[in-house]
């Protein structure tokens, strides 16, 4: 067989020949724009062109700061297509781990949306290899101490649009990286290769899996500068997708918006981004067509069964729960039904559904506890590991890798069942996980129980060190505008449903719970609070 | 990134572990069978087990002579598997044909269909490297002078479940090898890796493309000594998709029976089944329930556009038609409409899905002819060139390598044209392609034309030597039972379709038309008959 690398500039030049009249819908401070694939491909030639005359070489590292829109996208393509890594920032991290990334990757150029400029000037002097800024924007260029700053578009405009992605490089040259939040400590670096995001690409484009198609409109909701966007931008525009890119600073209201306008039919966030839609639909249905959606696809952290309901049952919208981490790239299991499983009553297909799915094709995946492999029961906890072509095997020059990356597969930090179907269910992260007297108890089954319950909005359960369990757990919960519900009203719910000795020790009632950047709670925080709770 | 081979044990892998339950449903000479993926695996691993006893070493060539049934599937999963090469010998080729095969791929272990012992036997003192017969039955082995003979089912029944599929292996190794007649001399040996076809799985799973998924039940009728049935075993056990092998000698009644029974969904073979199929449904449809289907694969050569249309519009059978060859494993393209041609007038629409499609994702294409790479203007003709990670780099040991592979190209040998949509139409084969006073003139073109005609069966074209043209299109047809027309009325058929000179200089009728082994016209038997037809 040839050798046929899995190189990403393959992807932009077969939308180019094949989908050259295929839009992208683009969403910019300036407005919505649209831009066919054939547009796309000879501006991603000219921004590697242009790259190329500021200096740019090969295993550079270009940072982003944007938003999803058509320059990021094309940034996705052309810092790739140079044979230089896409280092697409977090735009939601502090100044000072901002800072930290960019010299820790040592970030040559740097995209920048305009919004984050203030930013970068309270920092300025203190990430010394960044050799240029390009505003992507097309109005004129903001007055900024930061130097040298160039125009986006001016550049694309001086630069050849005859630029040939480079082919000469081994498929697994780094191709993009990414920083994920540690709980504790600095942002930790996954650097991906050519061959994993190709990889993943087709996986995400299996019947099985995403099943992404030409005749999809595909939103990727979730931020490109988060594990690129789930890799949606890259298999899209392979498969010549049109692509809807929701921009900066949006709200549930445009969401719904986009996808009556441009018949979405595809798209993916996590679960934050999917309640504030749903309020919004549950508030205006009236006013949006949601029709085209044939899926919602849900990951990042576990979706709460009573809003996979709400989405299917009161608004008719198929929900697709999903599995991956920055290291992962992130697809690692989907929530599908097998086939024999369609005829099962409609709860227990909920409950399947609501689980995170079977491993895509590709990956191996197994979790272990301290005696050993678990069964696959669907009753015993454990780790889940993962390995595969897309799977980091490194934090990037980090010491911290040794912790995550042991015999060949990556531990997620995750515990799980998984069930004779092999359906992985998480039950909670390694760190939340409640140990009370040496029995572990799942804060993730809990808070899902209390987020069932009509009046509560959020729940977060944490454990809280106990003189005598070692670890109980605590509930947070915040409770929807105008509901009234007692802590003693909502441990009678949890009963029948739980061993007793799972029930929280106390239910606390909060305005708003903590959460990281990317929406997740933030149980830390929550555990820091409680730390004298139960003494 | 870790390195993650793409090794094909994994398939199996994920079919014993997510679908033991699905099955794959085998017709044998004893009947048929039903069995799941957990038992398929475990009689795979004994069968690898088997062939280690007998001797079997990584990188060695194990043949097969045998129809679509399951413990063919079993050989394909065990054979690379162990390290080993699985070669899938065409039963269809001369017993001298065969011979040369063997020894050309020094096969040392052979899996035989009983009804192919007569066969071997003709040519037993011929095979040296051949150390052992093993016998694919559940019944009492025959008399045969061939030695060692062994049961397939008692060596299962003697060896281990718990073979472990082997790892250690570069994902570059050789998985498989077919051979392909050529148009002079002996056939030629294409090796598959493990990479190509675990790669080629993906692409067959793609939505745009095959879209497999667990939910299909797919039936391969084209053979699994010919490309690996298109490798449809491998993409449908990774997928967990329901196998339907119709074994030995079938007729187009057992496939529509077998798809009505089975609830079939997606179905693949040569033009020459379905025309088959379509005559059968003609007259047989009360009997038959077609309604499962949802894809009828088309490839091996080109399928008349009245075909296509009997099957959509008198039977409401989608019918996909795709193109490939034995050095391209095959999927090269397929001809799906694009989301934008959807609005097409119904015989539009037709005229495109009549073509070969567009290239589907992993794969490159072009096309050329003595002044370079033509445009994609759907006029220019010119040789499709593919090159990518599932395309042959070499005739394995053979010197015509070089005809066939330049510059890192497969050279196809089939001429095409390709449209500004980059859907490529097949037009000749290079050798078959008639020249006439300069200008090339498409036989296929002109046999699509007549098979379109409501009395012609079937019809092939082919340049015939010429005193002033250098060569001249001469068509041989074969009618419909009981249809009847002339020669004058054909020709008058045809002129309104095509510029005068492409008009056939004469128009014979034949009761059959030489095919190959795999149901292509044979157009050098009717070129060799015709010679001095126009002298």
């Amino acid at each position: 067989m040839m050798e046929g690398k899995l190189l990403i500039s393959q992807m932009m030049e077969r939308a180019e020949k094949l989908f050259p009249k295929k839009e992208v819908i683009s969403r910019t401070h300036s407005g919505i724009h649209r831009l066919t694939y054939k547009e796309i491909g000879e501006r991603t030639r000219r921004l590697a062109s242009a790259l190329e005359n500021l200096g740019v070489e090969r295993g550079d590292k270009v940072a982003t700061l944007a938003w999803n829109d058509h320059r990021h996208l094309e940034a996705y393509f052309a810092i790739p297509g140079m044979g230089a890594v896409l280092h697409t920032i977090n735009i939601r991290l502090s100044a000072e781990h901002i800072t930290h990334i960019i010299n820790h990757a040592e970030d040559k150029v740097l995209l920048v949306d305009p919004m984050f400029l203030p930013l970068l000037e309270a920092i300025k002097d203190h990430i010394p290899t960044v050799k240029a800024f390009i505003i992507m924007t097309d109005e004129e260029l903001p007055d900024t101490p930061l130097s040298p700053i160039y125009s986006y578009e001016d550049l694309l405009l001086e630069a050849s649009p005859h630029f040939e992605f480079v082919k000469d490089i081994d498929e697994n040259t780094p191709a993009g990286m990414c920083f994920t939040s540690a709980t504790t400590g600095k942002p930790k670096g996954v650097v991906y290769s050519h061959r994993g995001i190709t990889l993943h690409s087709l996986a995400m484009g299996l019947a099985d899996s995403g099943g992404l198609s030409e005749a999809d409109v595909c939103m990727a909701v979730v931020p490109m500068f988060h594990v690129n966007a789930w890799g949606l931008p890259f298999a899209s525009t392979w498969f010549g997708t049109t692509q809807v890119m929701p921009g900066p600073s949006f709200t549930p209201e445009l969401l719904a918006e986009l996808i009556t306008s441009e018949n979405v039919t595809i798209t993916a966030g996590v679960p934050t981004i999917w309640l504030g839609l749903l309020k919004e639909l549950d508030a205006n249905a009236e006013r949006y067509d949601m029709s085209s959606l044939r899926a919602v696809l849900c990951g990042g952290s576990a979706a709460p069964m009573g809003m996979i309901r709400a989405f299917e049952e009161k608004h008719n919208i198929p929900f697709v729960h999903a599995y991956g981490m920055t290291e992962t790239t992130p697809l690692v299991t989907l929530s599908r039904l097998k086939s024999y499983q369609e005829d099962l009553p409609t709860e227990e297909k909920l409950q399947i559904r609501a689980k995170q799915g079977c491993v895509v094709p590709g990956l191996e995946i197994k979790a272990v506890n301290d005696d050993g492999d678990i069964e696959w029961n669907g009753q015993d906890m454990g780790e889940l590991l993962v390995r595969g072509p897309w799977i980091a095997d490194e934090y990037y020059k980090d010491d911290r890798t040794d912790e995550a990356f042991k015999d060949g597969w990556l531990h997620t930090g995750d515990i799980v069942t998984i069930d004779e179907e092999g359906t992985i269910k998480i039950t909670d992260r390694t760190k939340d996980l409640v140990k009370s007297g040496g029995e572990w108890i799942s804060t993730i089954d809990l808070e899902n129980a209390l987020m069932a319950h009509d009046a509560v909005f959020e729940a977060a359960v944490v454990g809280v060190p106990h003189p005598e369990w070692q670890e109980r757990p605590v509930a947070a919960v915040v409770l929807k505008p105008g509901a009234v519900v007692d802590k003693a009203e909502l441990m009678e719910f949890l009963k029948p449903q739980f061993a007793k000795w799972w029930i929280p020790d106390d239910i606390i009632f909060m305005e708003e719970l903590p959460k990281t950047s990317v929406g997740k709670f933030q149980k830390n925080a929550l555990r820091e609070k409680l730390q004298e709770h139960l003494v």
